[in-house]
């Protein structure tokens, strides 16, 4: 627990993680040792021959490039949907998504493709009970966050348009999603500068968090007739692949659902992917770890 | 929003579903008006031809009778097992089952199995980061409450075990899982003498409420290490097979995670089906429906 404080990220993810964090710090002593780094480094890292070429997905998905965007393996299995821009995970209990993951690199960057001609709209695959719809979103104080971004999507028109199924959307704290949700979004567009492909796996998280009678709860807002959940935080998970065989390398971050100045480092909100893991309810590593064996988690600060 | 308090409904499944219960019931305005029925009366009654026999369900599942105890369909298709005594879906953010499904008869009713020679155990097919422990229970003031009850289970010593995984069990107010939860359990089995087959699907809630600054928050405790969501509230939907041809019937109930007087009538936690579906994000009646026309909702008072 001392060692998490030291480490700030309380900031980011609340009391009630302090127990998996510990355990996780507990879990990752032994690998610590062996390779000398620093307390948030969990994975060794591994000089390997390189990437495999991209194989079938363990699920079958199509069509389009949903194969190549699922290559490092699905986080969970339930009602996995595929589009263009992206393949998704829907929770029909808090009428978001548990994750969203695209591929974003030079050529998925460039294109005429304009949000001025996107709208967004409900997911009729959803069923009624479970969708959630403009109307849940109006005058509740949250915007319509993307989770996929409609600014990685520029390649196709119709790409960018599927992410505005509010499907891809979760209720978002309006400072958040045009600041620093903003600049983070635009980060992972910068990485594709350095990186072969960057994949990117959006979700909703929610935290418990410490109560005055010493408890853990988990806590958040429902709006709308539809009870679209608002999440207390979001994650993103960045899986950045090199172009030299030199593996990938994960970046992970827990970002809480409210205001946060500009000012502050996005550095600041690196998290263990552990702490995703357990959080979430997904798994990333054990299905990129069938994909490479060399994998680096830059979560210095 | 008038005949919903009208029942005396909100009793038990809290303000939170207030306007889904609205929907529902203008929803159901037309079918009430067909057949002259009460408000809580969702599905039209038919005479039809009889229940088809058993087929394989949408999913394989293997081996023993879980293919019968899946007759009427997956409320979802997430991380799905097969155990001898139930059929469950796992939920690996709150670590416990979104649903589990058993088939009640007197041939499972009788037997010479016995608890005492049971414990409670972690379910090790789940990875560890979202299993439960009995660690996370112990000293939390919470029973290790049974989803699929051990008492259905006398036909077979390792059908009764594998209700013990911690997986089939969830955070339960000591005083409802020891009165009235298991009246709720006894009233199940005793169906058995009039119905060919009883097949309960039991599950947790997690139910939002309004709060004093006018919005809707879910809320729950979470316990231990790995933070078990502790349900707000308990379903159990029981789909009633009849012997003679006339379809089935469908009674379901939810209950506060909390003491209930056992002078308060079990009816009295009878809600519409639809509440369930639209709360916890599973669905039933459409399941149903394509394996019977004769579906009578027993919801009266």
């Amino acid at each position: 627990m001392r060692r998490w404080w030291r480490t700030g990220a309380t900031l980011v993810v609340g009391a009630g993680l302090g127990a998996s964090a510990n355990r996780l710090l507990s879990d990752g002593g032994l690998r610590e040792k062996e390779q000398g780094a620093g307390p948030l480094s969990r994975f060794p890292v591994i000089p390997v021959p390189g990437v495999p070429t991209v194989e079938a997905s363990e699920l079958q998905v199509s069509p389009g490039n949903s194969g190549a965007v699922m290559k490092y393996g699905f986080p969970s299995l339930a009602n996995v949907k595929t589009r263009e821009s992206y393949v998704t995970s829907y929770d029909p209990r808090t009428r978001t998504a548990s994750w969203v993951i695209e591929r974003l690199n030079p050529a998925s960057l460039s294109g005429q493709s304009n949000r001025k001609y996107c709208e967004f709209k409900e997911d009729d695959s959803v069923h009624i009970f479970h969708r959630a719809t403009n109307a849940d979103y109006k005058g509740s104080g949250f915007d319509r966050g993307h989770l996929a971004a409609a600014g990685n999507h520029k390649w196709s028109q119709k790409a960018m348009e599927d992410t505005f199924y509010l499907s891809n959307v979760a209720p978002q704290n309006p400072h958040l999603n045009q600041n620093t949700w903003n600049n983070l979004e635009k980060l992972c567009r910068s990485l594709t500068k350095r990186y072969l492909n960057v994949y990117v796996c959006t979700g909703p998280l929610y935290l418990p968090r410490q109560e005055a009678d010493g408890k853990f709860y988990v806590r958040y807002q429902v709006i709308g007739q539809n009870h679209v959940a608002v999440p207390t935080h979001f994650f993103k998970v960045l899986i950045l692949e090199q172009g030299d065989g030199r593996g990938v390398e994960l970046r992970s971050y827990v970002l809480p659902n409210e205001p946060i100045s500009e000012q502050v480092p996005l550095e600041r909100f690196l998290v263990p992917i552990e702490t995703i893991e357990r959080a979430s309810g997904l798994l990333f590593v054990p299905n990129i770890m069938k994909r490479t064996s060399g994998v680096y988690a830059i979560s210095e600060r």
